[in-house]
């Protein structure tokens, strides 16, 4: 079969325009990035106000493997499938993020006949909001480190003095605001900075800092979660950098800096409309990783397709664990609207993963023994699918199981795995469909796609795990009992000072963001399949007052990925009529 | 006055494609972002390979104050008023860094009635170039820090049976590659990558490391100086990024990250067109600072524009011993063509500043005094213009004083001035014109656009200062002595040892970038006017042989800067109807 890269470039794509058109979206609520993307103006949301909305449908998944089980490849094939069936449809996904398409999994775009079109448009750059969200981070960071050192270097009065501007008197051991790079560089993770060459004090306060990656950026979840512009303004000011000497927090408000990163993200407020190999109309918007931050795209982009659509299919990264717990508790509560339906995606490969009989390791390739027949593996990796079927139903929607096959897969494992589920019993409906949109695109998805209208017609009702009138304990017990399976959490003593301290500033009524392993159900990543009797060690909290949540580090979760031994970037480079060839 | 934004938001703009259609930039050869930008297609040269190529006009100035003169009004202005004379005209410019934006500068889109429109995309994002070049530079370093560690981490045989690649064996205290930053972050100069929490070691090896400014990458100067897209390629593959355990150098090649380099930049390749308050058509490309790289914008928007016009205007950062000797010894070397004409900007104030009378400070305002009548301190300034006109003589081309008139300005010190120059001797003839453009657009600059109309009209000799063929000794020495005036050049012992190295490993062929204040003629800031005595100290060499050049590290000089006491983006912010405010 030929790369995604060449599929991409063989298709005859529309120009955008005519795709914007075509969904509803006038030219004046566009500005197009050259002829295949295209901003799309906030605004356009005031013109369909009285429009009725669609269904939301969100893709989730297993506990995938570490190259991922094909989530945007059904999301993006189940909306060309739709699209097969003349429903008007509209598929909702996220920026790539650099440090995946350069490191172990590649790019997001999906794959094969079901990728969202140019796919290295997609994966690189696209118009530049990551680029806009680590520049706003970013120049907070150095506007705190420069004013604790023009602080320092004068003294408060003095400086007050100069500048006509209150010191902040910046406790330097409490700055929680790292820098944000969007490469997986795991030389940042821990970094000193401000050091000076012995004698001078020219660069700074010297102290411990780090590098996140920056899908985990607070200001990645506000692009994501923002109602509009003012919003997003509004809750940058909100961010709290630093705490005082006093130990009140400092705001990007306090420091003035709040205007300038609001500025710098005021064209990636807007979201990118592209298209599916087949012409289906994709809003690209905002890219929070599942696991170390919300892992959902915007809520701007969603309620512009819930507008134009009769379906809206976005998805939640990782397994229903992550994403979709972070979809429905997080994003569903700000936006005041939840899915009508759940799609778990599972594959037998990801499904035997489950059963723990491989030894399978971030950065290198699957064993070719994950595909060969074998019974047992996937009857007992089947205990991972039963337990997100049931997760998807404990939020009150319909589910459809769409299995993704792969050319490996044979017919006898397909069928033993289509039986496992009609036999199992679960708390609601579950329509199951096999999904051959990698290699059919919308033709392949046909199934799945006549599942999801069918779950639709059912009543949904949709209900989050927990409310945010409940106390931050509350809500991180329940994330961790029922939406996990835990037996309960355990707060290191920095979590348990964080949290009082959290509640005596009056943040109970926070959402609480969970970071922890992708790759199981429980925070050890270890444990495949279903796991039971673990216990969640939440390591630290830490407030996003901009995003409206508390994120909570558990186990050993990192916030800045590393590069493999042998990345994603050695394949890619130009060829000779200067075409991206590699990417995938 | 209004301000620059609200002059500019107030102009009725023209569509990018008429703007392009009438520059005889064709449909094809161009991909719009916006209807007010759009990237050109280097191909379009190939079209164009055999129209005669117009003048070349380099805007430089005196040695500025820390606002700087205004060579962008001026150079923006001399195009308008070229336009209002009916030449065919465009100006190429830089695109300007978040650094000064949002520290002591502000933006650089010019100013006034003479800006490049709309000036905040250009000064915010644009079309994303510098980011690319932010994030292919970071690549290389996770990439070369990963290297580092996994070899380390595995012993080099167990390495290369893994991964089946060649260990590099990086010698951890030669790697020469930092990290780079588009902003101002002086706690980044020196940092400590890769620390470990006691007893792990997930983070890669402790290292010390540092940031610069994007503006400085060697990417940066690749993109200004590159043919087309394949010569990017193949001298990104030539970056030197550190030195292996026998001394052999590193490079992006051999790290088989260039291609991925490379593909992160393939748009980057694109000039981006834009067009003044009036109209003339302004090709955006690569963004060099011009203290601490080679200050100038690309050469192949210089060709684009060459080949589309009677009149290319373009500048070379700061005064005429910064982008301007760069302009002539590495620009127009690479590039096989020099300028026909200079125009030296000049101000009262910058003047009045060179005669040290004045205590000027970087982030602070200007004295009020420095714009009250003194016929004194404009006397002694007076040598400053006087060099520089001398040092644009040296390089064979005619010469042009522009004059950039301040509101405060009186007649009687213009007049003064004027005189001050027609009575001096210059090797050369200078012609003088006031310029009125920041207040009243090309019609205040139609002097000065008659002006170079006369200058061009001579005969140019282009030569630049040195040839490839010297030694590197030979060069530093030429652009120390004949370049500034000084007596001669100290290298320290590191520069030594390093030069050895340079010529050991055949770089003598290469050109110098030197890196030192722009505040002064010579390597001390303090040093106003036309400095003499003194020799300039040159600190360190790096080679950069993907640009093509050594650069030379003089003095103080820092390639990190750091925000001031009270920066820019404190009046920056968006308004209640989602519009930037502040920026300037």
């Amino acid at each position: 079969m030929k790369s995604d890269i060449e599929i991409c470039r063989e298709t005859l794509l529309t120009p955008i325009d005519q795709i914007a058109q075509h969904a509803g979206i006038h030219a004046d609520d566009l500005t197009p990035q050259g002829t295949l993307k295209a901003k799309v103006k906030p605004s356009i949301l005031k013109r369909l106000a009285d429009q009725p909305e669609g269904k939301l449908v969100v893709v989730t998944a297993i506990t995938p493997t570490p190259l991922g089980e094909g989530k945007t490849v059904t999301t993006i094939g189940l909306a060309q499938g739709l699209a097969k069936l003349n429903k008007k449809v509209m598929a909702c996904i996220r920026q790539p993020s650099m440090g995946p398409v350069f490191g172990v999994k590649g790019g997001a775009a999906g794959g094969g006949y079901s990728q969202v079109a140019p796919m290295e448009k997609l994966n690189l750059h696209l118009t530049g909001d990551i680029h806009a969200v680590t520049a706003a981070h970013n120049l907070a960071a150095a506007a705190l480190d420069a004013r604790l050192y023009h602080e320092e270097r004068l003294g408060y009065d003095a400086f007050s003095v100069q500048t006509g501007m209150p010191a902040l008197r910046i406790d330097i051991n409490r700055i929680v605001w790292k820098r944000v790079m969007d490469h997986n560089d795991r030389a940042l993770r821990m970094i000193t900075v401000g050091k000076n060459e012995p004698g001078k004090n020219i660069n700074g306060i010297e102290r411990e800092d780090g590098f996140d990656i920056s899908a985990a950026s607070e200001l990645m979840a506000i692009l994501a979660l923002a109602k509009d512009l003012a919003d997003m303004r509004q809750r940058i000011g909100r961010i709290v950098l630093a705490y005082n000497l006093d130990g009140e927090p400092v705001t990007a408000e306090d420091l003035q800096v709040a205007g300038a990163m609001a500025v710098t993200m005021c064209e990636a407020i807007e979201p990118t409309l592209m298209q599916t190999l087949e012409g289906v109309p994709t809003l690209i918007h905002a890219g929070p990783f599942a696991n170390i931050a919300h892992g959902n795209s915007s809520i701007i982009a969603d309620r512009i397709a819930l507008k134009l659509s009769e379906f809206t299919i976005t998805e939640g990264g990782f397994g229903s664990d992550m994403g979709f717990e972070k979809a429905c508790n997080i994003k569903a509560q700000q936006a005041g609207r939840g899915p009508d339906c759940a799609v778990v995606v599972a594959t037998l490969r990801g499904l035997k993963a489950n059963s723990g009989r491989y030894d399978l390791r971030p950065g290198q390739s699957l064993p070719d023994s994950i595909f060969a027949p074998d019974a047992d593996a996937l009857n007992d990796g089947f205990a991972n699918l039963a337990w997100h079927i049931n997760n998807a139903a404990k939020y009150g929607v319909p589910v459809v199981v769409a299995i993704n096959r792969f050319p490996q897969d044979t017919d006898a494992e397909l069928a033993q795995l289509k039986t496992l589920i009609e036999q199992a019993t679960f708390p609601t409906r579950v329509e199951v469909a096999i999904s051959e949109a990698f290699g059919k695109g919308g033709n392949g998805a046909l199934e799945l796609a006549q599942a999801v209208i069918n779950a639709c017609e059912q009543p949904a009702h949709f209900k989050p795990l927990y409310t945010l009138d409940q106390t931050l304990e509350e809500k991180l017990m329940t994330v961790a009992e029922v939406g996990y399976g835990a037996c309960g959490i355990e707060l290191s003593d920095l979590a348990k000072q964080q949290l009082a301290e959290l509640k005596a500033h009056g943040h109970d009524n926070l959402a609480i963001c969970m970071a922890k392993t992708p790759m199981s159900i429980s925070h050890d990543p270890s444990q495949k399949g279903a796991p039971t009797q673990f216990t969640v060690p939440v390591r630290e909290l830490k407030l996003c007052a901009g995003a409206g949540f508390v994120y909570a580090l558990c186990g050993n979760v990192m916030t800045m990925p590393g590069l493999p031994e042998k990345p994603a970037y050695l394949s890619l480079d130009i060829d000779s009529d200067g075409n991206i060839i590699g990417l995938s």
